[in-house]
């Protein structure tokens, strides 16, 4: 059966498009608190569950022994837009482990952010795989790899030591065990391993609430949301949704987006986790999903609320800057 | 009841992404011999129409008046992607009517394509109205407006001459009435008429063959199409799908893309039209929806048809270049 329509794309009075999905909102203990679609179906989070594949790098103690700062830690969990300061601070960290960027098995590409590829272009530079919007969690993988001692080389493959703690982290946080039927390979050339709805948002539960984990991995998630929460330009950039609704929210809410319209959200106050998936993987049916269940499990006063319709219900506009449609939840998320 | 699923994303071995969508193929007599999904509804065409739109500017003998060339007739159809060659083709398109850019009412924006977005950056100047993808369209507006005698400023409204004059070639070409109820504003700050797919496709028919047509609109058509045939390059860009296909297979194909899921095409020698909508508004999907029509209703031989291959089921690699995906038709377009 086809998943509902979830997002309704307006031009005037007609909608112009219409997108499906599914999605779960789960406590740490597993609790479906509301699930729409097919919030069983395994999907690949993408870069989603950036947070996750960083926790083994604080949790095993080698961010400490690396000295890592929260600022860095932030860009571990990132899909960052490229900015100069996004590359510093990539740079930095694998200073810290003793490489430079010639460590990096990301690939290079053009900044994700338009402005901050056109500040490149404007240099007269090219792009490194230090502007690859992962490359704070490849520097944070090559710390790990060094802070466990092992050789990084090949630390994108499924078998390296680095890719099989970042897998053990999944599966504590979200209770689902991933298989090599699961796998695919991430646009950065990491595993990433298919995942049921339900149980990333409780993994997100968890790392809202340190619920259910052991002491270890409970200190690193309130240390990876505090980092997350005081860096919010690291995570993403200037205009993009994870870095405005989280300057909007602090520590009430952690969100990470993913490829292919995946985005999961962390609520600490609530105690809950969401995860979405838009059939189609629209980005902007992904943030209308998320930021509507945010608004409606988030807790919040009626101010916070009404400051986050902007996100549930973008406005979209011509090249002169008049309004000519929006989008807008639908069906289970109306 | 949910349109089909028409294409899907594939990561290694698992589908990732699905999208839904409807179409149809039919013959410039309004014969449907093939649709699928809900190809009745009405979507709006948006840019996919450019070329219905340009065609007063070509029947009413402005084009000849002024003295266009065929590059400045297949501008008048293109979603350009802002080169330089773009940006002074739309430059003297208005110089031929007595005007300049001050003219255009589209508004500014970077260039569609990214390698002429980051050029123009590199070269330290900022986006113009000639910038804008529609400059072409909107230059043969200002062109039409003064062979006809009207002050072209406000042509971006409804009930100004040039809007009457292409909202009648729209119906002309289609056989469907467009009315005030079923008007939005395009980004580029034109109407935009919804349309059923079915009188789209049968539009393009005729765009393709000038069956049914008026002797003046017969002409006009036989124009535009070898107008775009000889300048593929100018009517969207280096690397794009409408740029790609016509320069692979020259008159045989009249493509071109809207914003929002849509596409079109015409096929003259096999006497079909065809338009396809992507419920979710993907381009990617309607490119791959499109290309598969092509290539089964094309009556193309072997080797052309081998090359459609790359656009009808295209790669998808991660930023180091290995293949990680496909995008394959399904369902009906399987």
């Amino acid at each position: 059966m086809a998943n509902p329509v979830v997002v309704e794309a307006m031009r005037g009075d007609r909608i112009e498009s219409t997108h499906r999905g599914a999605g779960a909102v789960v406590d740490a203990d597993g609790r479906v608190v509301m699930a729409f679609g097919d919030a069983e179906q395994a999907v690949y989070p993408r870069s989603a569950v950036k947070a996750l594949q960083a926790l083994p790098l604080v949790a095993s103690g080698a961010a400490d022994r690396l000295g890592l700062s929260n600022k860095e830690i932030a860009l571990s969990c990132a899909s960052h837009s490229g900015s100069e300061d996004h590359v510093a601070t990539a740079r930095a960290m694998l200073a810290k482990a003793g490489y430079d960027e010639r460590a990096l098995e990301c690939g290079a590409h053009w900044p994700l952010g338009e402005d901050e590829a056109r500040a490149l272009a404007r240099s007269g530079r090219t792009p490194t795989a230090l502007h690859n919007n992962c490359s704070g969690k490849h520097a944070g993988f090559v710390c790990l790899s060094c802070a466990i001692g092992v050789d990084p080389k090949g630390y994108v493959g499924p078998d390296h030591p680095v890719q099989r703690e970042v897998a053990a982290s999944i599966e504590a946080m979200t209770g689902a065990r991933l298989s090599e039927a699961m796998r695919g390979v991430d646009g950065c050339a990491i595993p990433t391993y298919a995942v049921p709805l339900v149980a990333l948002a409780r993994g997100f539960a968890r790392l809202g609430t340190g619920h259910g984990l052991s002491p270890g991995r409970r200190k690193a998630t309130a240390r990876i949301r505090a980092a997350v929460a005081a860096n919010p330009l690291t995570v993403a950039g200037r205009g993009r949704f994870d870095t405005e609704v989280m300057s909007l929210l602090g520590p009430r809410v952690f969100t990470k987006s993913g490829a292919e319209g995946v985005f999961c959200a962390a609520l600490p106050e609530t105690g809950l986790g969401l995860a979405v998936k838009a059939d189609d993987g629209a980005g902007r049916a992904a943030q209308v999903m998320i930021a509507a269940l945010i608004q409606r499990f988030g807790g919040f006063d009626t101010e916070r609320s009404a400051r986050l319709l902007g996100f549930v219900s973008p406005r979209l506009s011509n090249w002169n800057g008049a309004e000519v449609g929006l989008l807008r939840p639908a069906g289970p998320l109306a």
